[in-house]
């Protein structure tokens, strides 16, 4: 265990190392130029419990850099960057009897990214990862490859770069989507859709293992898993990069990505912006996600609007009271609709139901978005919802201009590319 | 809908003028170019009954064009262009209580086929929408791909592009033909293997929307589907094109261009060929296409060999009548082999006899294609067979030069690489 | 059944031919060269026994070549070259009532191996194919691969080849494996995970009829069926390349050859050495392939370390004794460690015990690699697993340097770029 700890380390602090090379090499031609090297520090600790072997991972990395570089380039001003990631990562045994515990890995930043410069992550797991200086500098880049998906046939950027998406359960819309961002980007798709029935997986091989094989194949992993912190423990693994495509009740970071991006796109604006979150609010880990990421824009207002049974939870309204951010629950609809720059709509889960369908069907006829509900919207107004709908949109709604969960669901094409380029090539 | 309908009208539209375009770019060097423009009239009429939402369209596409070009090229003269494709179609609502109708697509031409062309059709659903100029000129792009996949490791013309196979059911041998094709001419391919398990279509979600998904992470889509007309439900939604791979017990137009094309290549001509169909005339969907298909050439004479439960129906035997194709059935299958060009067996198919497996039995064993029935076989006559074949036709007749149904098999592959490349690039 | 094994013959033929002709137009502009013809004698018989159709298939292929290149060219003297592959064959009759029986194909050579000639082998289908020359030269080109997938991104010496993965049953790590190589190498990659519901093979089609249709695909096909067998009757029927990934209880090759391979970059030299066999050594297909293939070299020792149940059967103690190679059964893996260069630790496979869960448990706590093993373990020695593994070594055991598992994995990828390109591309 100490020597896979070790190991990360002697990674970190060798992107490090080549990233101070990519600065001397582009500055050493150029008199005058300063930098300052980056630093990083890393403690550890580790410990056994209950049969398991735990693994309490804290990882800071602080960077510090500066320097000007000659009029023959563009003038950037590199100001200090910081870069920390603390995460509480406990690694269940083979006996699984080690209780999983994750607190999130957060990245607070102010930065300028510079086109070259490595990306501050190393994978892709939870939504806090990312403040709203890295987001917005990741919606540029996602707004580049729209460019690159629409005028260029054939892409090269990632040339000669291999992908496996690592499946464990289903999730063909997902893959899709992160499949199609490889290829557009001229990289390669090793397909696993179902890793579950993985011959070595059925034979009792523990995920590390069968991610530190998998990693020799290919340059980095998407994984599906039907249990929350898989894909942590993956990237705790890991030599190359993981991307979390989610993660059984837990996280789906690259939906949450899309979902901010297509609001960003289709309104203009984060800041001040009215979001009216629809439906089964109690068990959707999107509208979740997205109440998380607002939070850290200015000014915003969210409306809840769910029937009784799938209310949205309190730690998200407490979450949302801390951070200052104004919201009320109601059960009107309409009244919710034209107030609102987005009305994300989503689907009651039947399967959360069990035996009371009753209760399913009447949760499921309460709050639809239908032509009544689109004219009383703004003109500017969307309608977004993270698919597959069921009914709670109706079909003669599509057609409207405000309907963008068509155009959302392509964002998260745009998002994938983004993300990939990124986490493979860096800014 | 009306949205939506008009979205097509549109493209439409594009085509058009960037076909306009075309012979701009080309002819506008050239002193005494003449040119005359397409045209171009929809009709569009939309009703609503039942709770379904239906759909008419009729499409009429009328473009003349004629142009002198001057000796510095090529010397062609575009005849008039007719493009008439009539569709009667009816969108099923998200309840499924509307019926489906179909109407045959038909096109009508006579054509001059100029390399650079725009396609005629943007997406291949049935047999019926192929006349015998069109087949003709397919089929001379079939060849060039024999020459492509022959001689050329590596052929880059559809780089860049992306197919997606959406199968909801199995069928390997199609799926891996269109993938080949696809990659043989250097493009990418999205698979989905268990589309009916897609979790999304699992949870409720239409045909439509999943298209309107996946619309977005390609440039072409490959469908197989459980369930007749979900081709043609596919390409009324779809903004790329669409290609039936097989939808239930209708229509499987790629086997149907091969047999005929597997025909021209073998015994060299399709007017004047004498043709049995051997076996399963009632199921299987191959030979009533192909029936469909062989009218539209002249002096053709078809022979219906089969067991009695498994006749061949009225509906085609009219047809025949109806379009002058001379038709007899026969009992005696080495008498009509001797007469045929074309002996054309099929498998009876087991999962049609339900708990008579007694009928099957005795079915099955009818009529067997083994070396006495090659033996009475012209030198030039061919044996084909749309596979997979049990033991309907022996194995020792597999090295007979005149078994020509694993030549058939790979002709697939030049056809899909043919409607490929015609799909994406035109003529 | 004649026609088939002619057109072999005519490949082979072919080979020789274009063989000749590389050689022709390497050595015609160079005076004084001299080389000459490989000749080939092929000697076939066939019988039909008990409704079955067999095939004995005795091919000797001898090849001299001889030749002298000018200062121009680097010099090298390539030696009388001998290449006997002898197999007897049987085609299971579609009834399936014919008795399989194979007997090894050998290859005794003594060549060197020169850039551009044609590789030995047409198909990679069982451990036994391979002598000590040409695995050493097999063993060269991976490690020329290590450096490929190393140090460029994208290499393009496949590029426009096409393999398929015909699947019969799971086996995702292989499989992945399989497709990495390929696509490292530029390639492309047709996959059929679940060939056994391969719409065919389910309708009762034969292994020969699918390969012969789906060798109309593609360039190579790598196999893995659930039947011992079926990769010799695949690779009698393809006229393209086929390799084994494993039929049933038979023959895994490219593992055996990666184990070997490991073996030789860990500790250096493959004559000599001492390796420790643990675990279930009656049912483990790679360590009985292992202890043949060791066999090939001098001075080996082998020990076996297993419970009584699952004992190393008595034909591979024999062949080794055959072979003069030392073997000793040993109930004490620490004392075994301390002597040997290489651990090979098995999965005890729960699936051969049935219902005797106290057998099997018992016999799976019996000999597990641990610290203790580990601190008695020479400093150069190392320990190899062919994964999946579950507690039979610990985690502990995973950060030392001597753990050599998970690089093993690695080097699968690495032999399999080197089969694939040297079965494409000759060496």
């Amino acid at each position: 265990m100490k020597l896979l700890v070790c190991l990360k380390v002697i990674r970190y602090c060798k992107w490090i190392w080549s990233w101070s090379f990519i600065f001397l090499r582009r500055t050493s031609p150029i008199a005058g130029d300063i930098y300052s090297l980056a630093m990083s520090s890393s403690m550890f600790s580790m410990r056994a419990s209950h049969g398991a072997t735990l693994a309490h991972e804290q990882r800071t990395m602080i960077s510090d850099s500066m320097y000007n570089k000659s009029d023959f380039f563009n003038k950037h001003l590199l100001r200090f960057k910081t870069y920390r990631a603390s995460s509480n990562l406990e690694h269940s045994s083979v006996s699984q009897k080690g209780r999983i515990q994750c607190r999130a890995i957060e990245v607070e930043s102010n930065h300028t990214f510079l086109k070259g410069d490595k990306f501050q992550l190393h994978d892709v797991i939870e939504a806090q990862q990312f403040d709203r200086d890295i987001l917005s500098a990741i919606f540029e880049v996602a707004r580049e490859m729209e460019t690159i998906e629409k005028k260029s046939r054939g892409s090269q950027l990632l040339n000669g770069y291999l992908m496996a998406t690592l499946f464990y359960e289903p999730s063909t819309r997902t893959r899709l989507s992160f499949e199609s961002a490889m290829k557009r980007l001229g990289g390669e798709v090793l397909t696993t859709e179902n890793a579950r029935e993985f011959s070595s997986a059925a034979k009792g091989e523990t995920l590390e293992d069968t991610i530190r094989t998998v990693e020799g194949y290919t340059d980095i992993i998407v994984m599906r898993h039907f249990e929350g912190g898989a894909a942590r423990r993956a990237a705790m693994t890991a030599n190359i990069p993981v991307i979390n495509a989610g993660d059984g009740p837990g996280q789906h970071p690259t939906q949450a990505l899309l979902d901010v991006y297509t609001i960003e796109r289709e309104i203009g604006k984060l800041d001040g912006i009215k979001v009216g979150l629809v439906g089964d609010l109690a068990n959707g880990r999107t509208v979740r996600s997205l109440a998380y990421l607002l939070a850290k824009y200015n000014d915003v207002k969210v409306y809840f609007v769910s029937p009784e049974v799938v209310k949205m939870k309190e730690d998200i309204k407490e979450y949302l009271t801390s951070k200052g951010v104004e919201w009320e629950e109601s059960a009107d609809l309409k009244e919710v609709a034209s107030r609102c720059d987005v009305v994300y709509q989503t689907r009651i889960q039947r399967e959360r139901f069990g035996e009371r369908s009753d209760l399913y069907d009447e949760a499921r006829g309460k709050y639809i978005v239908d032509r009544e509900v689109l004219d009383v919207m703004q003109k500017h107004a969307v309608v977004m919802h993270p698919l597959p709908r069921l009914d709670e949109i109706t079909v003669d709604v599509d057609g409207d201009p405000r309907a963008a969960y068509f155009r959302q669901a392509k964002n998260g094409l745009y998002i994938r590319m983004a993300l990939l380029k990124l986490l493979l090539l860096g800014w």
